[in-house]
C-alpha cells in the first residue's frame, strides 16, 4: 500500500472521482462518528482528512465542481487559516447571508441527483430530515456509499486500546442488574430489544473502561439487549481474560465489532426497537430485520447511567477532595512562581496542574484538554492553549483555568478565575460577582421534583442578566463516573430537554460571561441532585455542591450579593477549608486558610 | 318541534340509537367548539347536554352499554355530584389507576370496530392521533357523523348576536394593513391561504367586536384570506350596514358561516394552507381541495394579534386607570362596609365591583366571572361563587378577588388578596410575602431579546420554592385588546411553549399560592413587553407593570424582601396613588394614601 500524504486538493480530486464512479453528484461529511462521539477515534475524523480543518464541528459538502465547510463562529477564523488554497469554501454558520447545507444542495444540484453520505455518520433523526427535505426537491439520497474509505490514503486503523474491568467496588452495581433495569425499560417502552451505541452507554453497562479516545475512558464497541440476549460487539483482543470469562458467565455473547448489521438482520422479522433516533446512527435503523419498529427514546442505559449509585457518589465524593489538593497546590504554586518573577505560561500552568493530578491516587488522566487562558484568552469560549497560541502569564488581567480528572473513583470537572493583578478594577469585581451570584443561586436552588433543567437557568442568569450580560452556552452538563465528563441526558440550559431532574444525577454548575478582547470569567463547581423536604405542595429536591476549591475573594463585591448569598459563600469556605486541610502541609494549610477567609 | 326536555338517560338512549343507525360503535364527545374557543357557545355544549356536567373541561364518551366523562381534578367532587344516576362513569384524569380515552376503547371495542366523533370538535393534531392510535388496534375512526345534531331535542340556535366596528382610535390598524400582514406572513411560510377560525383572530383582523360569547367580545365567523381574496363568513346580519360597506370597499367577500367547507373545496388543487394543527378543526382539514398541503404553524393573525400597537397599548393605560379607580372605590367600599358590621358576601362583592367598573367609561362587560372568594375558598384554583357556594366575608380570614374588565379601548385583568382580619398570621405574611415577591421579580426582570417565556417562570417562583410551595398553573397569559383575557400564543410557565417573548405583549403577572382548607393569595397586574438596553451581550428586554391597585402592606413581611423589591413596592405605590388621586374624592385620597405608604 502506498503511504504518500495527499494535499487537500489532490484528496478532493479523488474523492470527486470515486464519488462520480459511484453515481453520486454531492457527498455530505458531517465530524459525527457512528457512536456520535464528543471526541472521534481518528479513523472516523473524516472530515478532518477531506478539508484539513481540525476544530470540533464542521461539515464538508462536495459537489462535481464546490465544496464548502460548514462552522460556527468558534472556528471562523481557525478555518479560514486551515481552507486557504484548499478549494474548499468557507461557510459562516448563522450569518445572515449564509445558505444552509439543504439551500446549497437545491440550489446547485438539479431534480434527479443523488446525495451520498455515510449512513453511520448520521443519526436516524438527521437522516430521515435530509431525506425529505431533498424529496421536496425532486433530489434522492443514498446513505450507502462510503466513499472515504476508498480513497483516505492512509486511514488509521480502529483504535485497539485495551479495556480492563471497573472494579465492583467502585461501579457499585453488578452488570447482571445493570442488564436487568435495562430489559426493564426495554420491556416498559413494549420493545423486544434495544442497541447501545454510545461508547460511554456500552463501558458503564459492562462495567469496564477503555483507553480508545482521549479524555474519555470508553472502548468501541456495540451492545444489543434483548429479554434473553446481549450481545457485546468488540474486538475481543481488548478484553483481559478474566473480564471475558466474567461475561460468558453472565451469559454475554462476545461478537466482533464488524458484526452488529449482520446480527441485527438475523434477528426476527417485525421485531421492535427501542432506540433513540437522535443519537443512533442511520446504518444501524438500515439493517433491522423486516418489519421491524422503532420506539423512540432516550437509551435506558443513558437514564440509567445519569442517577449515580452510593458507590458512585462516594466516588465523587473522593475524587473532588483530590482534586481539591491538587488545585490548592496549583494556585499556591503559580501565586508564588509569579510573585518570584518567574515565567509562567497557560501551557505550562495547565502542566504544573496535571502534575500535582497525577500524584493524587487512581488519577488515571485529565478528563479534557484543560482551558488554561490569560486574559483575552478567557474571552474564547472553548479555548484551550497550543504552542502557537501559549501565552505568558501577566500580572494585569485575569487568569481562568477549566480542567478535570479521570480517577478510577470518579471524573471531576473544575474551572477557578483568580486574579493575576493586586488591585482588580470594579468591572472585573462587578462581572465576577455577578457570575458567581449565578453559581451560587443554583447551588442554593430548591425545586419541585419532576421539573426539567430549563426551569432552572434563570437561577443562573439573574444576576448577569441584571447587568445586561448573557452567555450562550449551557449551565451544567451530566457528568460521568470515571466516563464521560459532558454526558446526557439531563442539562440546566436555555435550551428545551424534557429530560427530568433526578435525585443521584451528578451535574457542573458552571454560569460565566465573556468579555470580548479583554477577560473571561467562569466558577465552575459540581453538585449532586439530592431529596430535599416534602411539604404538603409536594416533594422537592435540591443540589449539593461536592467540588472543594477556594474562590477567589478578592473578585468578589459584597454589597452587590444577598445575605444568603455571603453566607453560602462563607459556609463553603469553611467547608473547603475543613475538608482539604488535613491533607494538606502546614504551609499549605496556612496559605489555603488566608484564602477561605469569611468575607 | 317537541321541547320536551329529557333525561340525561333519555338523552343517552336517543344518542345510542342513532350512534347504531350511523353504524357506530362508540363516540367521543369532547368540550370544544369548531372555533377551540374557551367559552362555547350554548349550541355547542354537546357535552354538557349529553351529561348534565357542566365544568370547563370533560370528555364524554359512549359505547353500546358503557358512558364515561374524563375530567380533571378541579371537577372530580362537581362531576361526581352531576353524574349521580345519569349511567355515566367518572374517570378521575391523572389519577394512577384512571384509564385514558385510548386504553378504554381499546378495552371495549373489537378489531374492526368504529369510533365516531364530530370532525368540528376536534383538532386536526388531536383527529390525526386518535386515528393513529386507534389503528395500532384495528379500530376505524369517523369524524363525519355528527351524532348530537339529530337528537338533541332543544338544541340552541347559532347565536345571532350583534357586531359593532371597533373605532380605527383604538384599534390603532386598519383592517387593510392587517390583511396585508397575515398575507406577507402566508408568503413567507411558503402558503397560499390560511383559515382563521379562532374567534379573537376574525374579531381583530376585521376590526369589530360582537357579543356571541359570555365575557369575550367576539362573533361567530371564519375568514379565508390568501393573497387575492379575504373572505368573512358570517351571518351577514349580525353586521351594520357601515361595516358591511366598508368591507366592501376593502374588497371583501362576505358569505355565510354555513359556507366555509364549500368555499374551500372550490379553491384550487394542490393549494398549500398555513393552518395551526393544533387549533384549528379537522373538518377544516376535510374540506380542503384536492392535494392540498398543510404548512402547520401558528396562525399569523394569532401571532401578529399578540403584538400590541401604540393605540392599544394607550388604550391599555386608559383602561388600567379605570380599573384601578373601581377597585380603589370597592376596596375602600368593603373595608368601611364590614367595619360597620353589615353583611357581604363573595356574590355581593363581586356585583358591587361590577357596579363600579360599569361607572367607568367606554366600559362593556366584565372580561370573566370574577373570582371573589372567602378563605378556604380562595384556595380552589378555580373557583367562582355561585348562589349556593355564597359565603359571607368574614373579619378572620383572607379575601382573594380576580376580576377585569372589557372596555372599548382594552381588557383588564386583575387579583389582589386582602387581609379581613385586623392581625394577619405570620403564616399569613409570610406566604403573601413570598407569592408578592414572585410578582414583583416578574415584573423587575430583564431579559436577553428572543427567549421562551418558561425561562421566566423561575422568577415568578424562586421565592416560594424556596419556602417549599408552588403553584401548578401558568404565571403569565397573553391578554386581548378588548377581547379574550386569555390569549395566545405567548406564555410565562411551567411547560414548555416555543414562542418568544416579545416588545409590545401585554400579559398579566401572576403568581400564586393555594393552602387547601386555609386560603388562596394571588397578587396580578398586567405587564407590557419593552425594549430595554443594548450592550454587547445584546439586546435586552423588561416589563412595565400597567395595573393601578394598591397592594394590602399588612400581608407584606419587609424581612423576608430584597432592598431592590422593598423599593419596587414602594415606588409601585407612589405611581400607584400618583396615577389614581387626581382622579378620586378627596376622601377616597386620603383612604388611598393611607394604603399606599412606604414600607
Amino acid at each position: 500500500m502506498k503511504h504518500t500524504v495527499l494535499s487537500v486538493p489532490e484528496r478532493l480530486e479523488a474523492f470527486r472521482n470515486e464519488m462520480k464512479a459511484q453515481g453520486l453528484d454531492a457527498y455530505i461529511i458531517p465530524t459525527s462518528d457512528p457512536h456520535m462521539s464528543e471526541y472521534p477515534a481518528s479513523c472516523w475524523k473524516y472530515r478532518k482528512w477531506i478539508s484539513g480543518f481540525t476544530g470540533s464541528a464542521g461539515t464538508v459538502v462536495v459537489t462535481a465542481d464546490k465544496a464548502g465547510l460548514w462552522t460556527d463562529s468558534r472556528y471562523f477564523l481557525q478555518a479560514e487559516t486551515q481552507l486557504a488554497g484548499s478549494g474548499i469554501d468557507l461557510y459562516r454558520e448563522k450569518l445572515p447571508d449564509t445558505p444552509s447545507i439543504t439551500d446549497f444542495l437545491i440550489t446547485h444540484l438539479k431534480s434527479g441527483a443523488t446525495v451520498g453520505y455515510n449512513a453511520s455518520t448520521y443519526s436516524i433523526q438527521d437522516a430521515a430530515s435530509l431525506s425529505t427535505e431533498m424529496k421536496k426537491h425532486g433530489i434522492k439520497t443514498d446513505g450507502s456509499k462510503i466513499i472515504a474509505d476508498a480513497v483516505w490514503e492512509d486511514r488509521p486503523a480502529l483504535p485497539s486500546g485495551k479495556v480492563f474491568e471497573m472494579p465492583l467496588e467502585y461501579a457499585g452495581t453488578a452488570t447482571p442488574e445493570k442488564l436487568s433495569r435495562i430489559r426493564e425499560c426495554i420491556g416498559n417502552a413494549g420493545a423486544d430489544y434495544t442497541v447501545l451505541s454510545a461508547l460511554d452507554e456500552v463501558a458503564w453497562t459492562f462495567n469496564f473502561r477503555g483507553s480508545d479516545v482521549a479524555y474519555n475512558p470508553v472502548a468501541v464497541g456495540y451492545a444489543l439487549i434483548g429479554e434473553e440476549r446481549a450481545v457485546l460487539f468488540m474486538d475481543e483482543k481488548k478484553l483481559p481474560a478474566e473480564l471475558k470469562e466474567k461475561f460468558e458467565g453472565y451469559g454475554i455473547e462476545l461478537l466482533p465489532y464488524e458484526e452488529l448489521g449482520i446480527e441485527l438482520k438475523k434477528l426476527p422479522a417485525n421485531s421492535r426497537f427501542l432506540l433513540d433516533k437522535a443519537n443512533t446512527n442511520a446504518s444501524i435503523a438500515e439493517s433491522l430485520p423486516e418489519g421491524s419498529v422503532i420506539i423512540t427514546d432516550i437509551s435506558p442505559a443513558n437514564v440509567l447511567k445519569s442517577i449515580k449509585n452510593d458507590a458512585e457518589l462516594d466516588g465523587f465524593r473522593s475524587a473532588v477532595l483530590k482534586d481539591g489538593i491538587a488545585m490548592t497546590r496549583f494556585f499556591k504554586w503559580l501565586e508564588e512562581t509569579m510573585s518570584r518573577g518567574e515565567k509562567v505560561t497557560e501551557l505550562s500552568a495547565a502542566t504544573k496542574l496535571k502534575a500535582y493530578r497525577a500524584e493524587q491516587p487512581l488519577f488515571l488522566s485529565e478528563s479534557f484538554a484543560p482551558i488554561s487562558s490569560y486574559g483575552p484568552h478567557g474571552a474564547v469560549v472553548h479555548y484551550s492553549p497550543t504552542p502557537e497560541t501559549d501565552t505568558e502569564l501577566r500580572p494585569d488581567s485575569l487568569y481562568l483555568i477549566d480542567s478535570g480528572g479521570q480517577y478510577l473513583d470518579g471524573t471531576t470537572d473544575i474551572t477557578r478565575t483568580i486574579a493575576l493583578l493586586p488591585e482588580p478594577t470594579d468591572q472585573m469585581k462587578s462581572d465576577f460577582t455577578a457570575t458567581l451570584r449565578g453559581t451560587i443561586d443554583i447551588a442554593m436552588a430548591r425545586f419541585p421534583k419532576g421539573i426539567r433543567g430549563c426551569l432552572l437557568d434563570a437561577y443562573a442568569r439573574h444576576a448577569l442578566w441584571d447587568a445586561g450580560i448573557n452567555y450562550l452556552h449551557g449551565t451544567c452538563h451530566g457528568i460521568g463516573h470515571c466516563l464521560n465528563v459532558h454526558e446526557g441526558p439531563q442539562s440546566i440550559r436555555m435550551e428545551e430537554n424534557p429530560v427530568k431532574i433526578q435525585t443521584g444525577m451528578v451535574m457542573s454548575d458552571e454560569p460565566a460571561m465573556y468579555r470580548a478582547g479583554e477577560y473571561g470569567i467562569r466558577t465552575e463547581n459540581m453538585i449532586v441532585v439530592k431529596d430535599d423536604i416534602k411539604t404538603q405542595f409536594g416533594e422537592f429536591l435540591s443540589f449539593e455542591t461536592i467540588t472543594l476549591c477556594h474562590i477567589d475573594t478578592r473578585l468578589v463585591d459584597k454589597s452587590q450579593m444577598t445575605a444568603k448569598e455571603i453566607d453560602w459563600l462563607n459556609n463553603y469556605h469553611e467547608e473547603v477549608y475543613s475538608a482539604l486541610s488535613p491533607h494538606l502541609s502546614e504551609e499549605e494549610r496556612g496559605w489555603l486558610r488566608r484564602k477561605t477567609l469569611p468575607i
